[in-house]
């Protein structure tokens, strides 16, 4: 939970209220009560924002509020063709010393989602939880692999599924073909592995099945931070709601987060993410299967 | 139909058969016959190939045998994304000076598909093909945008389908959003557009109708050229076969052409597209689907 600064060939914005815990959280918030939030906040950050969380049964009872320290804050600029951006500011702020602490009423949880963060850190919170969760999931990204490299392998060992997206995927391996890679990750621990591609879509694999979900063809994407935290919202939180972590499940859960990442972009921030009803999700997802459905009859 | 010479990072070749309407042959004549072809070849164009394209029904009374010259070459070396290539060598040869005549026994044709060419010489065929074919396809590339955009313009006006890259698209257009450009291009003429984007797989707009086709993720793609080509001929070829032109028979059109896009890149050249059994293709378009489909519940 923190701030950003984004510029996008479509506009630009002074600080606002970002975060990969909170896009995933309000994105799961669609499909499952409650999520239990763990992350760390300055004095700035907005009780407004909280209250919002709240609201939509969002506990906060793990985010600990540094009465002293400043909120991370982040600022970049994406380049036109919206895949690829400069960072301009990293203030880690409270980031620098977080020591993830899980509330004794968390204790139990069936999914557990870790945010891109130092694998260190994620590992602190997943040794913390007895029992261990029935699926495991984190996000990571290439600074982690460049810098704390041993730390991650010993993390991908602990979980079951690992969400990057294809640049990432290939500097892990040093793999250029992504069915290679897809495999090689699997051998560093994950039973499954969701590659994202941006406005190219996102594969899922498992053993060695591969499944496919297209991004939807937008006219514009109006700004892209937090789409693919959104995604992994929307994903677990269909797999929490379900209760099925199959992978013929994981492909629907795929295919809803794909749904709820599409409107993300369509505004700055977590904007769009609180204004949506249950018949716009519904009609996304309807249009996800109308782009990909074909009838064939082989002769 | 002419020879390439091609560097991959998976090996090289010395000059092979290749050229747009030998693949569009090959691939349309799994689903359709007779295919008939018009195209231009020098005296060195092997007599075995001409012969194996026969018996696949293709007719070759369309294309010219030049006695004194040489069959136009394209040498080429891929990068290691294999989107992107450095063109070594193209040597014109009979193409300098082209001027297609179509056989009385090829008029009445329901299907024309023009390879890239430069856009006057498929111009002409058109005029000469009375009555006008019920599906005129036809593709194009860049080079043509740079040196022939008046005659670009005026074929677009007289064609029902255009097939070009995402590249390609932005290019003719100015628009980066493929959704815009899709709008753009099909106010130019083209009532339908099939937007390629190599391994991350087509697009398929009509009106205010999309579809989405993946590429199948493959292990390695050995050899990308004709991938293209082997498209347009696998999507012709069905609907040729089937005679409906309809937007949800051009949905299936696309997954057969990817299918056999699939098979095209797995050697060098045209060679895998001679070895295929009709189960070979159902298989994988199977695979096709299965990349693609899943069950959703809306709740």
């Amino acid at each position: 939970m923190a701030f950003d600064a984004i510029e996008t060939p479509f506009g630009k914005t002074d600080r606002i209220v970002g975060g990969a815990a909170t896009y995933i959280a309000y994105a799961a918030s669609y499909f499952v009560k409650p999520v239990q939030q763990i992350s760390i906040v300055g004095y700035d950050f907005p009780k407004e924002e909280m209250e919002e969380l709240k609201k939509r049964g969002v506990q906060l009872d793990g985010v600990e509020v540094v009465p002293d320290k400043k909120s991370f804050f982040w600022s970049g600029r994406y380049h036109e063709d919206m895949n690829t951006r400069d960072t301009l500011i990293t203030d880690l702020n409270v980031l620098a010393d977080f020591n993830p602490k899980v509330p004794d009423s968390f204790q139990g949880a069936d999914f557990l989602m870790l945010g891109n963060l130092a694998p260190s850190t994620q590992i602190s919170v997943i040794q913390q939880l007895k029992p261990r969760p029935r699926l495991i999931a984190m996000d990571t990204m290439n600074f982690w692999m460049d810098i704390a490299m041993p730390d991650l392998q010993k993390l991908l060992k602990m979980v079951d599924l690992l969400m990057i997206n294809d640049a990432e995927a290939r500097q892990l391996t040093g793999q250029f073909s992504l069915v290679k890679a897809a495999k090689a990750i699997m051998d560093m621990g994950p039973k499954f592995l969701v590659i994202k591609k941006g406005e190219h879509g996102a594969l899922l694999f498992h053993e060695d099945q591969v499944f496919f979900a297209p991004a939807l063809p937008l006219e514009e994407v109006f700004d892209p931070t937090g789409a693919g935290d959104t995604f992994a919202g929307g994903f677990m939180g269909h797999l929490a709601r379900t209760k099925d972590i199959s992978f013929e499940n994981m492909k629907t859960a795929i295919i809803v987060g794909s749904a709820l990442a599409s409107f993300c972009v369509e505004k700055f921030g977590p904007i769009r993410l609180k204004e949506l009803s249950k018949k716009d999700i519904d009609s996304r997802i309807q249009q996800f299967r109308d782009l990909v459905s074909f009838e064939i009859e082989l002769v």
